[in-house]
């Protein structure tokens, strides 16, 4: 959702003076992918927009991914690398809080859905709703990745016990931030806006920051 | 979610003596129709899904509702009303503090998953995830609904003012439940089982009323 690494993000326009090469076709395709399946998700999209959208042949998809579950596995890893720079960038900010780092992660996050105009939600999420009617292999996949981010985030937290209310630990806290935010980031595609994002982040935070012994002061 | 009321439950096996009536034949479609779209979401299903699961001809269909949209309609009409008798069973037991209605909700609505393997989720939810590729009528009858429920909840949080936290007043605090808990819904399916919905309302309620003045002194 940041700028330079969104790599759903189009690149240069028109069409390369010279045949793209294996990665770049590779690439062009999971951008393509990214587009699609956080807009109007999996079942709504066929390999044929996927191909229309990269401008590949279908031979090249199949060289590459094998099939439309493959593709699916490639797009949750893609996502999953992203996601982990953005969430980064703002957990690495050390001059501040733990907790204000993840409240800047959420503006970061707010500035990229405000991007696609609250059109595309959470590859995460999205398919954790289509679950039912996916290959049960992404099950694991989309856990193993939610896990991954809400280990990241606990660690984050984790690093001023102080400032986090009484009542939750580090672990509990980065489990509540990230199940709603997934449900934030639904009601933000379904007004196509940011009040919902804006809603969850300030109760979730005056509620854990109004409650710590230090509460606001750092 | 409840038993009796639940609109997606089988009625009686077996062929009926009689020809169904009317409201009869349009209540079999709505029960359907439900059973499918919190399942696998609506673009998943078609038109001939519904009437093979309810037995009912493509005529009947079309007469009672017109179109797969004004069926889609009708279906969020009707879990809107099913569900309500579900908050107000919960919310109408003022033996217990409005809090504790609530936290009775979440077990309820638990159980209600578990009956279907927790493969169906919450018609709202699922619909706002599809809303980019549904009709664009949809998104203000989803808002209504869901902004119904937070409002009805807001005002059995309301009715013990000192029981909330300090921070946040019953209309956030409703507003806050619900975003988490159509996550906590979401991940409910992702994993299968009931484990998110009891992470998440156990953190909500920990922190909610842990922070309140009174504590959980009721």
């Amino acid at each position: 959702m940041s700028t330079a690494a969104d790599p759903s993000a189009p690149r240069k326009r028109g069409r390369p003076r010279t045949a793209p090469d294996q990665s770049e076709t590779r690439a062009r395709l999971i951008r393509a992918g990214l587009a699609h399946l956080t807009e109007r998700g999996y079942g709504a999209t066929g390999v044929d927009d996927i191909l229309r959208a990269a401008g590949v042949p279908k031979g090249s998809f199949y060289h590459h991914f094998g099939s439309k579950a493959a593709f699916g596995s490639a797009l949750i890893a893609a996502y999953d690398s992203y996601f982990i720079t953005v969430l980064d960038s703002a957990f690495d900010q050390t001059d501040l809080a733990p907790l204000d780092r993840l409240r800047a992660f959420t503006r970061r996050a707010e500035d990229g859905m405000a991007r696609h105009g609250f059109r595309r939600g959470c590859l995460i999420g999205n398919l954790g709703q289509e679950m039912p009617t996916l290959p049960d292999s992404f099950r694991a996949e989309l856990e193993q990745v939610l896990s991954g981010w809400q280990a990241r985030t606990a660690a984050c937290l984790a690093q001023a016990p102080g400032d986090l209310p009484r009542a939750l630990d580090a672990a509990q806290l980065a489990d509540l931030f990230w199940t709603g935010w997934e449900g934030a980031v639904l009601r933000a595609r379904m007004v196509q806006g940011p009040a919902p994002l804006r809603a969850f982040a300030g109760s979730f935070f005056a509620l854990t920051q109004g409650d710590s012994p230090q509460g606001r002061t750092r």
